[in-house]
């Protein structure tokens, strides 16, 4: 088998049989195959696309190029939510201990934050001491434990897909759907999940900006775990504007602790027991979605969520001070609350554009190894169709430096349109894929 | 301007500017942009396409690549010729003398052969002492002086392509019309050519195998040509049998010397002569093809174009007594003449097979390195069309070694095809694009 003979296959619109892409991927792994013949090869895929198959074959060459985890030794079934990110998603943060105060076990490994979104790790960090950093047998024990875990990758899952993820990042070819399915499958995968809820956003503020290539996303991933002998279900929600009103870090864990109380915004609060209902169902927890509402309901109004939520803070080092008392989360020096310039319905938060000045601020990073302030951030006090009077406060910008307040100011401002005419709420949910 | 950028533009279907277009390849040259981007980049070019216009920019980034040879300090207007390469096409060695000797000075770069098709200098090299490493400076006085150079690459002409095509070479992006054209092209550009005559060649034996793709090529190059200041002619010709009769270096030496003395085969004759009247107008030595013939005619029949290829051969230090005795030039050991097996019409001469077994022989390379024996080969005895008995010689094989003409034999049987009902001859050219 040659490589080159790989590419001019997939060049040719044809299909590549799973020897033919455990050989590609292997090789490129291991440094057999140069890095200029992946590059053809990624570029091929992107326009000529693979079929649901190809891209299970791939995602599983990718998961064999590293090590796996066996979740069976601590848990029946092992339960997995990932999110393809957003802006003031702070889901994570509620959904775990709920289902897991629900009599699920989980154990999850997040990423970080990287533009215009923030990554779990991050906002976790908010908290002294949390520590994020877990060997396996850790992360295994913590299951066992305390049913609760959020760390970084704990093992070397799917070296494969990190090479090929520089490559892409590199060459133009992020942007194809089966890559991106196959680079979060992988991870899901090696990670020891039975069982994903996938979170597929679209809108504004999120990689997918069109409804249309998040369907075609979700479908193709939902479609790779039965083919890979798991299972999954794929959430299309809506990304247009902020989930929830908090957006960085100290504010965001703020706002999943007031969710874990009972309070938090209706629409966060909404998107979490959804996904949490449907975690439950596939750990068989409850037997469809509807018997899963009144069980997370009750951990929640019974403080279970909560208390779990605090045995992870404790359990990873977290000072519980701090979640006890959210005030004692990092504080900004600057927090100037800014009154809406005209009455009328607010007819878009532009999501991004929220992001984007939360970067600026210094609540994201631009580059990888940028530092980030866990104190800053943005918090948007309406949601698109509410009516808003002249002079009501707009949002509020949390800031810790005058130059960039007054750069993020007239942003978020923009961000903001309104109308004379009421406007429709946005939905939550665009339907389910399973 | 970053290199992901232009990437992108061509992955996304745009046409790329000639600023982005010389940064590429100036970058790509000087090794500031690596392989991968660049593989990503001719994958992304290969299935999106290229415009003459983009085309055009991208030959003339590779000409400014390296050195250009300036000719107008030696001949009024250089007229260059180049065939896209086939089986039994040593048109060159007859072409030049004959044209020189017509008043038209001409310096050709050749190159050698790789594959099935064979290469000028190898050719020249049957003819003990000939020299075909000239400087740039040698090259050019000898242009002055004799009228006619046939020598190898002498300058450091556009290093981006053998750059681009070594990297094309390991990701399969050989087949793509604008990059072979850019190319093509470069090379002719850069070693000064005015004016060029194109011998597209397609069928069987041809890089081309359909008429289509070789009418695309010939009339893009034609393009590239009028964009870039230059004159060019296509002419389509007919690669499905052997050119000539003569398949292998020496053996090819001995027909070009035939048909220089006004012999030779008639289709191999017709097909210079075509060649060589495109090129005497392009050279302004005659208004246009038909008043060229009879200036053709002359210069065969008074033995001018046979002067003239004695003169080049003792320019370049070659043993003049060899071509003047052509039975003294490198000559096999085993030669053997295979019978007809049957009677018939032919109906195919399968100009590819016929190449492949001349290089089993030994005529020709697999590999860049591999040496070359100049006495074996093959002669075909018959073309399309004729009619054979059985018992009648069909081909000759000149080999120097009994395995090697033993894995010859059949195949070359093979590649010759019979039917009972009369077959129409195949044309020498399919039209001529200028």
């Amino acid at each position: 088998m040659r490589a080159i003979d790989i590419i001019a296959k997939k060049r040719d619109k044809g299909e590549l049989s799973r020897q033919e892409i455990d050989f590609f991927v292997q090789g490129y792994a291991n440094g057999e195959i140069p890095d200029y013949q992946a590059a053809a090869w990624t570029m091929a895929v992107l326009l000529n696309g693979m079929t649901a198959q190809e891209t299970t074959d791939l995602t599983l060459a990718i998961v064999a190029s590293g090590e796996t985890i066996d979740l069976t030794q601590v848990v029946p079934v092992a339960v997995d939510k990932h999110s393809t990110g957003g802006v003031g998603d702070k889901t994570t943060l509620v959904v775990e201990p709920l289902v897991s105060a629900c009599g699920l076990p989980v154990g999850k490994m997040s990423g970080r934050g990287l533009g215009f979104t923030g990554g779990t790790l991050d906002k976790m960090e908010s908290i002294p001491g949390f520590n994020v950093e877990l060997t396996t047998e850790a992360f295994l024990s913590q299951i066992k434990d305390v049913g609760l875990v959020l760390a970084g990758q704990t093992a070397n899952l799917a070296p494969a897909d990190g090479k090929l993820y520089a490559l892409r990042d590199v060459t133009a070819t992020v942007d194809s759907v089966p890559l991106i399915a196959s680079s979060i499958m992988s991870k899901k995968i090696a990670g020891g999940a039975h069982g994903i809820v996938l979170d597929v956003k679209s809108g504004l503020g999120a990689f997918m900006e069109t409804l249309q290539e998040a369907r075609e996303l979700a479908a193709l991933m939902v479609d790779i775990a039965r083919l890979a002998g798991r299972k999954a279900v794929a959430l299309l929600s809506d990304m247009n504007q902020p989930l929830g009103h908090a957006v960085g870090n100290a504010l965001e864990v703020k706002e999943a602790i007031a969710t874990l109380h009972g309070g938090g915004p209706a629409d966060f609060k909404g998107h979490c027991l959804e996904v949490a209902a449907h975690m439950l169902t596939l750990g068989g927890v409850a037997e469809n979605v509807e018997a899963a509402a009144p069980i997370l309901d009750e951990a929640l109004e019974k403080g279970l969520a909560w208390q779990r939520f605090r045995e992870l803070v404790i359990a990873q080092g977290g000072d519980v001070s701090y979640v006890d008392d959210p005030n004692l989360l990092p504080k900004a020096s600057l927090i100037e609350s800014v009154p809406a310039p005209r009455s009328g319905y607010l007819e878009g938060i532009h999501a991004r554009e929220i992001g984007e000045a939360a970067v600026i601020l210094g609540a994201g990073r631009a580059k990888k190894a940028d530092p980030i302030d866990h104190a800053v951030g943005v918090e948007v006090h309406h949601k698109v169709g509410d009516y808003v009077e002249e002079g009501q406060a707009l949002f509020t910008i949390h800031a810790n430096d005058q130059a960039k307040l007054a750069e993020a100011r007239p942003r978020l401002l923009d961000a903001h349109t309104f109308s004379d005419d009421p406007v429709e709420p946005l939905p939550l949910f665009y339907g389910v894929i399973w």
